[in-house]
């Protein structure tokens, strides 16, 4: 179905957007809003190339000279910037005159935010969170569909006009994304824990194993691919994160004490070589990632986890996972543990099914590669 | 070169072998070994069906009836069973008439297995550990170049006999292996930092998401990309990782209070709005994950993430992946993040160069996949 056709009660209502911070989510959040039939956008970014950008790109279709000139007059002001900044553009931007109707961020913390806003801002701010995109990327790489089927929690305080609440939910909706409504300090819970502590982990993991010698070796030189995907994210934009780990402090704190906490009560039963409280341990976090296999329709019991060693070639991936495609062999899941120029590095594959995985081994052993199979329930490493 | 015409001083003095417990790693090592020159290879393994398939695949010879009727004779006996099971299997073999030179193994902590053992076992006993493979994975996977280049940990203990060692030593470097010397202590705790605590972090990290509800939603139904890499291995073998979890106890509780003093720290730090002190934080792991990619021949500051929706259909990726190739794009890194069937996932990949990123986004943009840059170190997620 085409979306410009599809009923769009809200879009139609939102005749005018204004986007202040223009990178790749406010960029798409325009695109995808004038789809949808807004009529005009008119953008503001501190970074004057950005907002030259957005505007040559067709992004926006007017760039502002301040937050406040680019908020008069818009239904929906998006504040598509960092965390810290929101409270006061909040601010700023519903002084304008005339006031827009509805102000709204894409920021990964909710609470903080709502908490210090004068009632003007506060009736009309609804915090919104989408889990797509990167907020650091710029707006050239903006598209329209980048909402398309994501999660976008909307996160309204008790203060905020029901009416407003509406009007983004509809505008959301219209630009593809499917709405979430939670409550702020729910939704940073929520963030605290699947989002804010693992990066806190990965950097706490990458320090301690950076800073370990022993024997005359470094740890980081004998790390292999589990350590490898734990620290993925280790050191991150620290500007960024430092704040969101400070806008989000409180809901992090309890959550780093409940990690803090499950790991005393491990060291416990280490320390008494209580092996039965240490497999309940494991076989609990088996539980809980069979059923988050199963939210992606994924079959745990069946899913099977398939190594080769390949050279580091650009050709290489390409003609793995081409011959993958042509023996209609579908793979669930996959990762790369390069280890060097030299060496290459280790392509993890997981396919569902002992036959397609068998296959798969099969496949990739003939074209030369060391491969083998095990469950990835019963990973070694 | 032939590792069969290379120089093969000690796989010519080990003319018989032999292998208890024929899994992958046990019967790649039989197969490598055959290859380097060594005559003859004796299996054992208390699941009949994996021995006799053993020797009908020729990864073995002869199947002996025990443990120590295949290490009667025998110039290296290779113990390829669980961590638990080491110890009392060493004391077996060496006990056998007449008893073999070098006994060793490829279990993941060393410490343990090496403080009870009788003088007889321990002066011919030296631990080895592979960096590579599946200690889960059946036999017939196994195959002869499984450990080609790979770093494979030997940890004499002052007990046992030079010589046993240096055997030990050219046998690994026959088969292909990079051999590493390492204390024995300094092993086990590089392998609590490296392996054991990434997997504790990833049971409790499941554990506290899988747990966990605010407003209604359960954490689980809300996580990202971090969060997946982070517990890839969450749950991997409850049994196998008890017991290398207690065997490593001493080593893993000292650097699970290591990374507890370090969240206490980053929590102090929170608690005082210490902005620095965090920036810093991240900052080190930043440094320390530079050093990583170095080691990886990568440059983060040229290193590109550029991620891609992609549907779940069979065919996807090898087009994806072939056309990169057909770019001459190569791909460092990747990694999939499913969402489920409907929606599909987010292909990850690290790409060097600003150039080649961009090429390769132009390339998956203009084949319909939403797609953007960012630099992996402004990861925002």
């Amino acid at each position: 179905m085409d979306r410009a056709e599809a009923g769009l009660n809200a879009a139609n209502q939102v005749r005018r957007l204004a986007v202040v911070g223009v990178g790749l989510m406010g960029g798409s959040f325009a695109l995808a809003a004038k789809r949808a039939g807004v009529e005009s956008v008119v953008g503001f970014d501190l970074d004057a190339e950005a907002l030259n950008a957005a505007r040559a790109l067709g992004v926006i279709d007017e760039a502002a000279a301040s937050p406040a000139e680019a908020a008069a007059g818009a239904d929906v002001v998006l504040l598509g910037t960092p965390v810290s900044a929101i409270p006061a553009l909040a601010e700023l931007v519903c002084a304008a005159n005339p006031a827009p109707h509805v102000v709204t961020d894409i920021g990964s913390t909710k609470t903080a935010i709502i908490a210090g806003l004068s009632d003007r801002a506060a009736e009309r701010f609804v915090g919104g969170h989408p889990m797509c995109g990167a907020e650091t990327s710029g707006v050239r790489f903006a598209r329209a569909d980048l909402y398309e089927g994501a999660s976008y929690f909307l996160t309204p305080s008790a203060r905020v006009r029901p009416m407003v609440y509406e009007r983004l939910h509809g505008l959301v909706a219209d630009i593809g994304a499917r709405p979430v409504r939670i409550e702020p300090d729910a939704h940073d819970q929520i963030m605290a824990r699947v989002s804010h502590v693992p990066h806190v982990l990965a950097n706490v993991l990458m320090n301690q194993v950076g800073s370990y010698s022993a024997g005359g070796r470094r740890a980081l030189h004998s790390v292999g691919p589990s350590f490898k995907d734990l620290t993925r994210v280790a050191g991150a934009n620290p500007r960024m994160w430092r704040d969101i780990f400070v806008e989000n402090r409180e809901a992090l704190i309890s959550s780093l004490e409940a990690v803090q906490e499950e790991l005393d009560e491990f060291c416990r039963q280490l320390r008494q070589e209580d092996l039965e409280g240490v497999v309940e341990n494991i076989g609990e976090a088996q539980a809980y990632r069979r059923q988050l296999l199963e939210l992606e329709d994924l079959e745990p019991e069946n899913l099977f986890r398939v190594v080769a060693r390949i050279p580091d070639q650009p050709g290489v991936l390409g003609e793995v996972t081409g011959a993958l495609a042509e023996a209609s062999i579908n793979v669930e899941d996959l990762t790369l543990h390069h280890f060097n120029r030299e060496t290459g590095g280790d392509l993890v594959l997981y396919i569902s099914g002992d036959g397609a995985a068998g296959s798969a081994a099969a496949l990739l052993s003939a074209r030369g590669y060391p491969t083998f199979i095990s469950s990835p329930r019963a990973s070694g490493e």
